[in-house]
């Protein structure tokens, strides 16, 4: 593998004003670079260039595990759902710090994973030699090419999202979730997922680019939901099934740049503890766009606004039943299951930029983080 | 199975102003009566009177799964650790709210267990009506004799910690960590746990009541701890390896009955995000008995102290360079690494319920919060 040194200096912002709101705006097209290359049409599948596994090594697999750290750690908890779902294997998600030093049980049938997108994290490399010490083939999911990941792991998938100089990680973000749907793809049609089912995925997946272009869109109204949350004391986001993750995660983000403190839980884990934390300052955000359970999630909502908390929601365009319910809802456009939950990651990217921005906070540099995490 | 009904109001106080504090300071007792009958000190193992599977079903297991809600979710990630450490069996943990619902892959050498404290619980009820309809055999771990889940699942372990009436659980907790870490010895000792690192274990659990006591006897400087949180606008709660679990139910236990925005994470993935939160008016909970990565925690102390964090640490007694290296340190006995965790969550529970008295909360029934949740 050759080294290719990015220079950060040598990126332009053009129109934006931080290397942040510019990434979250490239992501239709990072989105497309994720995409590009790796779908077998006419067999309603996925291909990689870079995994060294034949189909046959692949179909023995039992169980897969993740580690990760931080955003890469939510978006492996997304992969887990859609290996789960598409490929119907067990799957599980580690801490990278944790990994490393617990010796995990693993078999002969199990595929392991790192994801980071600097293919530098500590953890996470100090995990992929644990699991190679162990004698396990390694594969890595890394946005920097010939990073040390990338160049020590048996085979891998980069995400092509182009240099990310914000420090909250956003468009490698939403590259990592396509390229786990596409791994789930091509684990599930090695397995019981029918080719119609492939197709439809497929052409979901290549809808995100535009669909992505209309959330950017609604920036605006972002903005107005921001100013709902500036004088917030703390905050909750919370989503289930696919949205689970992504509630960790838009959390994160607002953790990482405006330094208030939102925490991500399952929907319906909220009444099992910190519902208790609801008051008119400490407002809730609810990743809920329309699906199976939009009911129950509904009645969660309700139960909020019973205990006077100010509720956000990202939501599916023209859920009227929603919006009445909410101060505000973030409209998303209407999707595949498995790819809405990329979409609804976008307007919470957007919050937490200009809830920052609103408090002055120095967003592409935040206080005490650095973009790669490099020691232990 | 006989039908006992607990009359909460015939239950006496006593010298406790609240059930919380009463039911804090039973758990000698309590841990002692969950290890009742269930030592087999000569064949260094466990006993369990209603598992309902014999040792060559339990030897066939592969794989552990678990779901739970709240404080028992935290629970049964302390269970997945101790069936790692003891069987080498990959376990996992889900959210019961989310189990029911995503049919996540089981297969017939999965064993499948629900926690909850009051057999009550709405969403961990239908987790184990969900496994039961797939045709999996079903184990729960409850504490109300004749609730409906000891009644409907196929086999299971009472707690036999008596009436909880508090709704932030305490003693239940410390019981489920016992059964599940004799679940743990049972299980490693039909595989590869030596008689001798099962003789030591059951040592352990039966210094169990005498070190609580000692813990419990530090009460005025967990008080004096709770003068320093009770000012903070939020906190953060950290443990790596097994007392990531005790970390993540220590801050349960402050957003429930003190409403303080507290959330737990795993020591060494604070860097990847959450330290952006760390400012003086936001302290962190470093659970840090000695152990094998102590230096690390230390490390990631002093990085939280460099960013002016206050930090108030659980640690082992006599741990100087811990004690100064923090604001204030509570000690904890000396332990077993498999029992240390129980001992690390008393000092925890007592500071919850210290903050939330001088900040005037009601206690025993925290604000939107119910005992068992019986609803979705």
């Amino acid at each position: 593998i050759d080294r290719i040194d990015w220079k950060p200096d040598a990126v332009e912002l053009g129109r934006f004003e931080h290397y942040m709101r510019k990434e979250i705006h490239e992501q239709p097209n990072t989105v497309r670079d994720a995409l590009r290359g790796r779908l077998r049409l006419a067999e309603a599948s996925a291909q990689f260039g870079g995994l060294n596994l034949t189909a046959r090594q692949l179909r023995r697999v039992r169980r897969v595990v993740f580690a990760a750290c931080g955003t890469s750690w939510h978006a492996a908890l997304l992969g887990e759902h859609y290996i789960e779902k598409l490929a119907h294997l067990p799957a599980e998600v580690e801490y990278a710090s944790e990994f490393r030093y617990r010796n995990a049980p693993l078999d002969d049938q199990t595929l392991f994973f790192v994801l980071s997108q600097s293919g530098e994290t500590a953890d996470t490399l100090g995990a992929l030699r644990e699991a190679r010490r162990r004698g396990f083939p390694t594969l890595a999911i890394v946005n920097t090419v010939g990073s040390t990941i990338a160049r020590e792991a048996d085979g891998g998938v980069y995400l092509h999202a182009g240099p990310e100089i914000g420090v909250a990680s956003t468009k490698a973000f939403t590259s990592q979730l396509v390229v786990l749907a596409l791994l789930a793809l091509h684990l599930g049609r090695l397995r019981h997922l029918s080719y119609d089912e492939g197709r439809r995925l497929i052409a979901a997946l290549e809808e995100l680019p535009d669909q992505i272009e209309r959330v950017l869109a609604i920036e605006p109204q972002v903005e107005e939901a921001a100013h709902r949350m500036v004088q917030a004391t703390s905050a909750l986001y919370l989503g289930r099934d696919l949205n689970f993750p992504i509630a960790l995660e838009g959390a994160l983000k607002l953790k990482e740049i405006s330094y208030l403190h939102a925490e991500g839980y399952p929907t319906a884990e909220m009444k099992h503890g910190p519902i208790a934390l609801i008051d008119p300052a400490t407002p809730s955000v609810f990743v809920a766009p329309r699906g199976g359970l939009h009911a129950k999630t509904l009645g969660n909502i309700e139960e909020v606004r019973a205990r006077k908390g100010p509720v956000l929601a990202v939501g599916t365009q023209g859920d009227d039943q929603l919006a009445r319910l909410v101060d505000q809802m973030l409209p998303i456009p209407e999707a595949h299951p498995l790819t809405q939950p990329i979409l609804a990651c976008v307007p919470l990217q957007l919050l937490a930029y200009h809830v920052a921005r609103l408090k002055g906070c120095d967003i592409d540099k935040p206080r005490n983080l650095a973009k790669s995490v490099t020691v232990e």
